[in-house]
């Protein structure tokens, strides 16, 4: 078996910008600072962002996780140092892995915050050539690099979605609902210079849960199980977006990549989309000429799954060509470090093509990725990354908890603690 | 086969309210009255009320939905007409239907505004007397009584279900989150008396979509078809409430039923239930002690579903004792009058017992319905009831556009009309 993840994190290290914008930027560069309490906090544009580590708790235990962590000392080192991720990816048998953005949010609506655009606009660059000299470089074969888009001019964004494939990477990370940032919606032509750079260069959009900075709270004293549960499948109400949108009958060769959405709910959502054409397209005045909107969203949309037996079985009601794997390092959804066991439950009685397909074939095609260029076939499986991994501690280790406001348990702790 | 229906739609007549408010209340009652442009409005504490009929367009071309009707000369009689509606339910088959609310909302929002709780509750059991005697008594054997709250206060809600189970009513209309209309949320003891009376009373607590008065507006430009593909699945966050509020695990007979939340989801959800407890129990605090959150929502969740193959394909990964069907009559997502055709179709290869199940005995079962006191077997199958309405009419008729206004393409064009 050979693992590709098309949903994993990293943690920026705090010296990420050094040397990479122009001098009469650097001292506007975010900075990473110890705060009197002793957890670290980001700082940038005056303002202090606290969640250093979003949900970076792999190798903890589970009594731990929650707002955690709040300091790099309480993360295991691959979190954010390249070369214990590698370690870590080998131990879990995965060879290839897309890592998306931490301290800058999803879609990089930190710098696109950032008033003076000249200098959210050196950020983003920034940011885009650390991750792919300084996280994917040093290991060739290792990473899909992605792209962070610069929210606030579609014109910009296209131009950067071309300049980074020149730099081979084909994966731009965007909002699954840009509206909800205040820009204008998938709905309008706006985004249209972004979709035509990716049409161009073979780029995949990637649409993450939270990218539009909501969160599922259904009361202020709902229990963080119940956004826990609920945040995958927020990505469906994406999805009808993107359906309904005129862009994929625009733009034919856009694909979509629904990051941790799950799959098990997508034979369902097809299979409405058909129903709500059949009932209502009389009165709405939508038209797919001869095509169902479910066979235009098989075409256009990658899915995206950690851990869903259901969505496998039902795969013939998927694209099983467009069905991609994740491993969510670090984050607590992951399947880390036992991936390769716990793909095994539920890939069983799935066809050696099929289970091909879903684990990395889907990846490198989508994503441009051919790991096999720099690395030998039996060195990239699960069982040849492990052999390299001997001896590299796995162990669950406790941090305990630097402050006591790091216990949440109701989801709106979540909002107010990730809002600032 | 033998249909019976757990989600149709009332369309309340206007003399509904005559003789059966006290005296000092008459002149309060909901009025039905004739605007300048032709079309109907309730009126009622002083505000006027436009959607008479929410979305009943039975028997109208596709054309014509939308915003229609607006007035009841545009719809079939058999919205609310009671000897009609038992008509257009012969001519599809359809042996019994339980009705939600049109005018007051789906759990009775319109009354809980007034300011006068005497009035409201005066409203409310003149409607749920209205609902017994004249919509569902006049067909012994034809209807699954369905009672309205007094959402402003749980104790008169438990009064109320306790007066209606003696008039043999066990389904109350409830809402699936009570914190998005102001109310103490799904977490708090606040609906303890609600939930002691239902199981005292052996009632099921139906928790229908739009019941929050929450639309799916992912965008103010989102066209029509993004809602009406995700509202159905907006009762997957109620079912997260549900599962990981207290509320099952404190009221081991409490049933509350998804209306019209569709099934096809219902595997995905409960996988993720699990996985969600797997992962995140030893820090969130829950405990379910010997169980799975998936067993006890298979055990406690009445699912509902029009027209959901992959639901009924998936079965084996719900409780199959506990799905029920609908009709949906007479808005826009039903399938009058062809839902045997419909139903023939996702039935196929299906287990004579699994269809006794879904189409007619787990309805019969959690809602106390027993029309065979009533009613003959053989005139109560598809072929029975389809011999009694020869001769009805069931052809497609215009009734042409009232107003241009009526022709709303947007989600938030919805939002606007029904707010008022």
């Amino acid at each position: 078996m050979i693992l590709v993840s098309v949903d994993d994190h990293a943690i920026e290290p705090p010296d990420m910008f050094e040397g990479r914008l122009p001098a009469k930027y650097a001292d506007r560069a975010p900075r990473l600072e110890r705060r009197d309490d002793g957890t670290h906090a980001w700082t940038y544009g005056g303002s202090e962002y606290r969640g250093v580590g979003l949900n970076a708790v792999a190798g903890r235990p589970k009594e731990e996780y929650g707002l955690e962590p709040t300091s790099l000392d309480d993360m295991r080192p691959g979190c954010y140092d390249i070369h214990e991720r590698i370690k870590d990816m080998n131990a879990n048998g995965v060879l290839g892995s897309m890592c998306f953005p931490s301290m800058p949010q999803f879609c990089g609506q930190l710098f696109a915050r950032t008033e003076d655009k000249d200098v959210a606009k050196a950020m983003v660059e920034a940011y885009n050539d650390w991750h792919v000299e300084s996280w994917c470089g040093p290991y060739p074969g290792r990473f899909l690099p992605l792209a962070l888009p610069m929210m606030w001019d579609p014109e910009l964004t296209a131009a950067e979605v071309r300049r980074m494939a020149g730099l081979g990477c084909h994966a731009l990370t965007f909002s699954e609902n840009p509206a909800a940032l205040g820009y204008p919606s998938l709905h309008t032509d706006h985004w249209d210079p972004v979709w035509a750079a990716c049409c161009d260069t073979d780029t995949v959009v990637c649409m993450h849960i939270g990218s539009s900075s909501q969160l599922v709270i259904t009361s202020v004293d709902a229990p963080m199980d119940v956004l826990i549960s609920c945040q995958p499948v927020t990505l469906l109400q994406c999805a009808a977006d993107l359906i309904w949108s005129p862009m994929f009958r625009k733009f034919d060769d856009l694909r979509v990549a629904l990051s941790e959405g799950g799959i098990g709910w997508i034979p369902y959502f097809t299979e409405r989309l058909d129903y709500v054409y059949d009932h209502h397209r009389a009165w709405t005045g939508q038209d797919f000429g001869d095509r169902l909107p479910s066979e235009v969203f098989n075409e256009h949309v990658i899915t995206c799954f950690i851990d869903d037996p259901i969505g496998v079985e039902n795969r013939d009601h998927l694209n099983v060509d467009n069905i991609t794997w994740e491993c969510d390092y670090p984050h607590s959804d992951s399947t880390w470090p036992n991936s390769p066991e716990v793909a095994h439950r539920y890939l069983q009685g799935v066809s050696d093509e099929d289970i091909d397909k879903i684990t990395h074939l889907n990846a490198m095609r989508h994503f441009h990725y051919d790991p096999f260029v720099h690395i030998a076939r039996e060195d990239a499986t699960v069982a040849g990354l492990r052999a390299q991994a001997v001896g590299h501690d796995v162990r669950i280790v406790s941090k305990g908890r630097r402050t006591s406001g790091a216990r949440a348990t109701k989801a709106s702790d979540l909002a107010v603690a990730t809002s600032s």
